[in-house]
């Protein structure tokens, strides 16, 4: 009979699964490694994990009879039908208080799905979000975990070990909460990547065609900018991307194709911010500008035949411009972190953005500053820290678009974090006439200022037509 | 018995309900009036049906029983469940190849799913779009109908006979699809509808707070682009709306509270662009400046603390700053028609949108045109005619941008707009960079520049880390 040995068990052994495996063992926990095609067990055994404590199975029930109780199974698994198979095939062979961890990159939704269901199993499910990539994985990543919170007595002392370390020594995982929580914060983390690599992007195209700086001369910016307010791992992989050399000696960036790929998960935090009626426009911008970059063949043929500025055009002041772009991605950085309002506990869950993951920064340890001076702040922008950030880098990202909008090169997030900031701060925009407008042709009556929930419907068309009565046109339709 | 009378039914006898009824009486064909409160059936045929053909009915069997074969039962209740209700309440009244269209403002997977269970039970359904408003539903709406393609030739002549006519007599009606797709066209409809409106009131907002100009010189600068290229029912009524006074003769539109309802199809298609991959971000940036209208209480605060330029700083050419706004605003229209490619038959389309609908206006004759001319256009900036009008509004456009963004005035949609010309314009985005950074974290792969199809990861920490080899670190992962 199979002994119960191991600690964890971990199925799924593509990159991110060894190198998961890898580092959990580092920290003193005997694995159990799966994987549905069997040989990748043996060759994982043979190499990468040769000489360590690591243990394979070679079949699911193999696999479970080797895990103590209460078991903890982590799948990482292709997101979709692949984890709700591996749950089907588990279920048989485990007992009441095991756990099962979702380590890929799930939707929320379905994470609460399998949470209920496998809650009525009497199955301790967790949705944990996963960041870092693969070198994270290995050395510590960021972990977000939430689902069953009878499981986290049991994951926290592996957990904890295993994840990165902020600065301060603090390991980046907390647990997050209940159901779906895990790879619902998951998916604002990958919200916020994708507006700050956009703003990255939208920097080096002002950088390369605009002042048109080699990638050396560029990577020596964001170098510098990498000692200052936007220090953070993807300023510093800019770095080193601009500066990697392909073999003849060329920068090896410019010769990718420009067209990005994206695997879902902002577009999902796109549409929960629609859902839930949040102006998150950076990360919708962020989404919807790797779109247009993935019509390339279009994008050629159209470059042809549109009119716009000649690129390279800029005759300004060179240097004085890269210093506003670093104040313009600041001040956006910062909007894109201010328009999240999830009701999550924002300053805790920065602290474990804080290493490990994709947007760690020096940047998130001022967000977790300004949350533990007021837990209830309203809003990121109302923190005295960030308040004075925005005010000085006004300059220099008003600086930016304009320059930008002059010499034809496309500021989507840099230019819509600045819109939002300004609507933000503009206790009356122009919403009063799409009212107006919305109560003429479609009756939908709006409010008058100072008297909310009275609702009120106009005959707009007075005194033009004569069929409607002149007087007693504003009639009240609803108490 | 009750003899069948009736030429078309309906039920719903909301303000839009009795407009349409009345609107199909005019033209000749008899009509059954239907409500679940009875009593609005007695009522609308004591006063607003008065001298009428319409005959009504207080119950589902009388209402059924007075309708011709096949019957044409039109639902006018709220989208959602109403919908599903009043079905279930017909079907066992009625009988194989009789129709039924839900002319509400039902989200299209939900008019697929009907579509799909009544023909299971051999009724013809069919979910059209209305728009127009009460006005439109009165006197001729814009009808999109699509479903069961049966039912056409039975409801052919009531929708054409009762629809706006487009300025060459054309018929503001076609059949647009099977399953969904009548509802489809609708939210589209009302995605451009959301742009539209947004670009008014950020050109508004202009005008108010940048320029200072009062409501009726506005009115008369709306007048006056009713006249030119702008010429639409939006512009027409946002000048009504200006000038329209309260009882107190000020301007009614400047009593209204700045925050903006929605009822859910903008965000609808929002949401459809991000699935289906489009960047369609007019609409994204319409409905997230809405969400941003409404927290009206926070911006106050907001208002109070949070630095940027005073507004009615401009001190430029204000005449041609007015002109540049009118540029900027045919300019982004174009765009927000651009964006749109959801593989319809935008040319008839566009030629049912002439007339009665919201979004009615001379420009979209010009977008009928340039499908007319060449059906296969592959985006309608490439049609000469849009292509010279962005051509022309170029000054105007970056103009507009500027101003505002010195001037501290949000202009969310007119600024994405140029971000989107800008962006699609453009032979080489940054996205490469984007592609490298998704590889150096994720090793997510990337193709280079003219070999599409070949993925390949490099280890891009050399030459910084010592654990990898300085050699072969381009590896291909796909062939």
């Amino acid at each position: 009979m199979t002994t119960a040995v191991a600690d964890f068990g971990l199925i799924g052994l593509a990159v991110m699964g060894q190198n998961l495996i890898l580092n959990i063992n580092d920290h003193g926990f005997k694995v159990c490694a799966y994987n549905r095609t069997v040989a990748k067990v043996d060759n994982f055994l043979a190499n990468e994990a040769k000489g360590t404590e690591i243990v394979g199975a070679h079949s699911i029930e193999e696999f479970v009879a080797k895990l103590k109780r209460p078991r903890k199974i982590m799948l990482l698994v292709k997101a979709g039908s692949a984890v709700d198979a591996f749950i089907e095939t588990l279920l048989p062979h485990l007992e009441e208080g095991d756990i099962v961890i979702d380590g890929g990159n799930s939707h929320y939704p379905d994470t609460q799905r399998r949470y209920e269901y496998l809650t009525s199993k009497k199955i301790l499910f967790v949705g944990c979000g996963v960041s870092g990539g693969e070198e994270g994985a290995r050395y510590g990543p960021s972990l977000m975990p939430g689902g069953n919170p009878e499981a986290w007595p049991h994951l926290k002392p592996i957990f904890q070990a295993i994840a990165a370390k902020a600065p301060d020594g603090a390991p980046c995982c907390d647990w997050v909460g209940e159901g779906g929580a895990g790879h619902f914060v998951k998916m604002v983390h990958n919200g916020i990547e994708y507006g700050d690599m956009q703003l990255i992007t939208e920097v080096y195209q002002l950088l390369r065609d605009g002042l048109g700086l080699s990638d050396d001369e560029q990577g020596d910016i964001f170098e510098k900018w990498n000692k200052g307010v936007l220090d953070s791992f993807l300023i510093e992989i800019t770095t080193d991307i601009l500066r990697f050399k392909d073999t003849d000696g060329q920068p090896l960036v410019e010769k990718i194709r420009d067209a990005a790929g994206q695997k879902g998960t902002g577009k999902w935090t796109a549409i929960s911010a629609l859902d839930y009626g949040m102006p998150v426009t950076l990360i919708g911008e962020a989404v919807f500008a790797r779109c247009l970059s993935a019509i390339k063949d279009e994008r050629v043929r159209a470059s042809k035949i549109l009119a716009g500025p000649a690129h390279g055009a800029f005759t300004g002041d060179k240097a004085q411009l890269i210093k506003d772009l670093e104040q313009a991605m600041y001040a956006s950085k910062i909007i894109a972190s201010a328009q999240y309002k999830w009701n999550l506990n924002y300053g805790s869950i920065a602290l474990m953005w804080r290493g490990g993951c994709i947007i760690r920064s020096a940047f998130l340890g001022d967000i977790k500053h300004a949350f533990d001076t007021n837990a209830n702040l309203e809003n990121l922008l109302f923190d005295p820290f960030f308040q004075e950030a925005t005010a000085a880098a006004q300059s220099g990202w008003r600086n930016t678009i304009a320059s930008a909008v002059v010499m034809g090169i496309p500021v989507p997030a840099l230019g819509t974090a600045l819109s939002f900031y300004d609507g933000y701060r503009t206790a009356r925009l122009p919403a009063n006439l799409l009212q107006a407008q919305r109560d003429y042709f479609g009756a939908h009556t709006y409010e008058l200022d100072g008297q909310p929930g009275k609702w009120i419907h106009t005959n707009w068309t007075w005194p033009r037509s004569a069929p409607f009565s002149n007087f007693n046109s504003q009639t009240t339709l609803l108490p």
